[in-house]
């Protein structure tokens, strides 16, 4: 490895059929059909281990998106992350057919109860051997939350607010509750746990309450490795605070520069290391032996794309019914709201509904990168040289193609470059991260519940 | 197989180290200890599909044992319980290296959001390709409830008044939200789901509202198989509805056959068929090739069991700090509350301690059969014949011995006696349990929810 900082890729998937790149589900190669599959989940799990992929990163949702059209038509007809699966239940077997490949697993902390998520991701930390991380939301989706049984969506800073006390009581179950030393399983002596060493958690917050012991003995990570994906001011501060791997979405490099900059220099300011903090832009990439052939398999795969179910997607990212606007006429959907950032980096000055599917290539809105194993590495470097961040998010156009291309042509490149690892290092996700040792540093937060 | 009932067997079994049968872990060759790991669940789950058992049935509680002695002090040395993991997180790797073995889930309803568990279950139910069944539980621990941030547990009837909510709802997400023919996956069409087939479910009940759509596609099975263990009034009233499969416990063979007598008479005054309701014994067998290895082999278990341990657990049953007797004092744990039928059966007249710590056998309240396959297959026929039930929960004494065992020694008497499988029938767990197809009978409350 050179001294240059090594690329890092993380498989951006969910356990649905539509994802981010919508209408590709109708490609006669794209197997996200089978989502249902254990093989589906196994093989791709192998793919990505052969691939020296850092994750497999699962994102989630709790609702439906409803807003395009007030309904859910397109949502349906194109698979737009409805079906949508549980991201925790395939993922023992995965683990179980890899040994390093590690899971990031996206749960709500709006409707998760915390007592029984942190057993969730402790029972997975330890069938994993240390592989998981957790993807910290606070949902976005009015739909979920009338799904949930209330009103409707709770305010984003309150949902911030939840958050920290949310995080607060988690650190205190997976940090505080057992000590190191408190299962010495003990066949002779009879003790397999030492009553002195665990304890029980009395966490009486703004929002959260629990008194009890965590359930699980500690976990190889303790409390998973933290990812979070907040671009809002509130959620920048959120993870500069707490997260350990931050997405990133939607931006230029040059907007994920100054998005970058600023996240490490509040990360500084409450103490943490900038470095603590790897950062992934998502990108999606279409190669092939040449770039001739890769243009060929782009302008293959935009056939079956679905611009429209993009829109429809947006919409509820947004919370305004795109459908409503004429092909030509001004979209303005107001500032100063939760996804403020999201609304001016696609809005931009003039832009209506037409510039808005054109500019939703392969139906998302995510950069699609297209050529041979040089051009593509050439735009990686370039990435990760200039916008400071560590490494990708890679979406799936067609499944397993786009990860497989990837690894076929792009890694060999990225290796001969220097720039990707050649094996895996030993140990848990987060010591593969950062090469410190399995558990949170002392200056992280989470570190204040410890004995 | 003979005309006479055949006899089922699943793994009684839970995440966790000391399950039923306490101090048994400090024997040198159990590997209950080993529970963090996922070998010893696949190694498992292959064991039991070797044995053709229909199932293994994993218990789960969400409080630690702290009512004897007002502490954790015996729970956590002889691991009663405690740690104690999820019982989701293993299922799809165990679900990957077997075909047939069904999993039955314990999930506590007083904690878990509706929404989230019914597509927990859905997706689990498409990854084992209808295999899943759900242990329906209200809990009874006050630890539990704290532990969630609650003053403390519910009244009996109220739980019950939950369930009966609750359930409303999940059958309407599993059976009314999309409809048989709602995902045609037509790619030349581009209609993955058809939007007009798949219906918003707006509950309003007492305890839970949902205004939403399932989150999942139909599983095979739709409605998991439904399990239950209640034993009170109320909750054989319960079960009598809703369960597919009755776990009963503590309880002799008389008692057993009244019970599974009154369970049958509910069912058909609530317009079921008696026989839709399987039920299932818990059992412990010490089995060899001869009486007197078994013997042999049961003295040495009972050198590593712990009585006062499972007076620890029976505590907490009860609700009832049992330490607090002097040996030989009569206990009398009162009358009238939900675990009336088990401090009856336990206490009889003129209990003590000293009776009570003889009374559990190698740790536990459940009954132990020792002797070679003959004897053992001679009570189970017995059990069968007399109390009407359908087959056993077998606990593991030392693991994974005591069903290794079993299908070493019991299963082939069983088979020669045409009361076993000699193969497994194809199809999902409730096929196999009913052989009449995937979905609940019409007559099920959950049919109500149909379209």
């Amino acid at each position: 490895m050179s001294s240059r900082k090594p690329i890092r890729i993380n498989a951006f998937n969910m356990n649905c059929v539509g994802h981010i790149h919508h209408g590709l589900w109708s490609h006669p190669r794209d197997r996200s059909g089978d989502y249902r599959s254990l093989a589906y989940w196994t093989e791709l799990a192998q793919l990505l281990e052969r691939g020296l992929f850092d994750a497999l990163f699962l994102a989630d949702i709790l609702g439906a998106y409803d807003v395009f059209e007030g309904s859910i038509r397109l949502t349906a007809e194109e698979a737009v992350q409805l079906p949508v699966n549980d991201p925790f239940m395939p993922v023992s077997a995965m683990a179980a057919v890899t040994r390093h490949l590690g899971f990031g697993l996206t749960a709500n902390l709006s409707h998760e109860p915390p007592y029984l998520l942190t057993r969730r991701l402790s029972t997975l930390d330890h069938l994993t051997e240390g592989r998981i991380g957790w993807n910290v939301v606070t949902g976005y989706l009015d739909s979920a939350a009338r799904a949930m049984g209330q009103e409707g969506l709770a305010r984003h800073d309150e949902r911030y607010d939840r958050a920290e006390d949310y995080l607060a009581l988690t650190y205190r179950l997976w940090e505080g509750s057992w000590e190191d030393d408190a299962v010495p399983r003990d066949r002779e002596r009879r003790v397999f746990s030492d009553p002195t060493r665990i304890h029980p958690v009395a966490h009486e917050g703004p929002f959260y309450r629990c008194n009890g012991y965590h359930l699980c003995e500690p976990s190889p990570q303790r409390s998973p490795v933290i990812y979070q994906a907040g671009s809002s001011r509130r959620g920048r501060q959120f993870a500069a605070r707490h997260a350990e791997a931050v997405f990133i979405s939607g931006q230029d490099r040059v907007a994920a520069a100054r998005f970058v900059a600023e996240l490490r220099r509040d990360a500084a300011h409450v103490g943490r290391d900038p470095a603590d903090i790897k950062v992934f832009p998502g990108i999606s990439v279409v190669v092939d032996g040449t770039r001739r052939l890769a243009e060929a398999k782009y302008r293959d795969y935009a056939r079956y794309a679905s611009p429209e179910a993009g829109l429809a997607h947006f919409s509820s990212s947004l919370g305004v019914d795109l459908s409503r606007f004429a092909l030509d006429e001004p979209i303005d959907v107001g500032h100063g709201n939760a996804i403020q950032s999201a609304a001016t980096s696609a809005n931009g000055s003039g832009m209506t509904r037409r510039k808005l599917l054109e500019s939703l290539q392969l139906g998302s809105r995510y950069p699609v990168l297209v050529g041979n194993a040089a051009d593509i590495a050439d735009a990686l470097e370039s990435w990760i040289d200039e916008a400071d961040v560590d490494g990708f998010n890679l979406t799936r156009i067609v499944t397993p193609e786009s990860y497989a291309d990837f690894i076929e042509f792009v890694v060999p490149e990225l290796q001969r470059r220097g720039r990707y690892r050649t094996s895996y290092e030993e140990g848990t996700l987060r010591h593969k991260l950062f090469g410190r040792g399995d558990r949170l540093p002392i200056y992280h937060p989470a570190a204040a519940s410890r004995r």
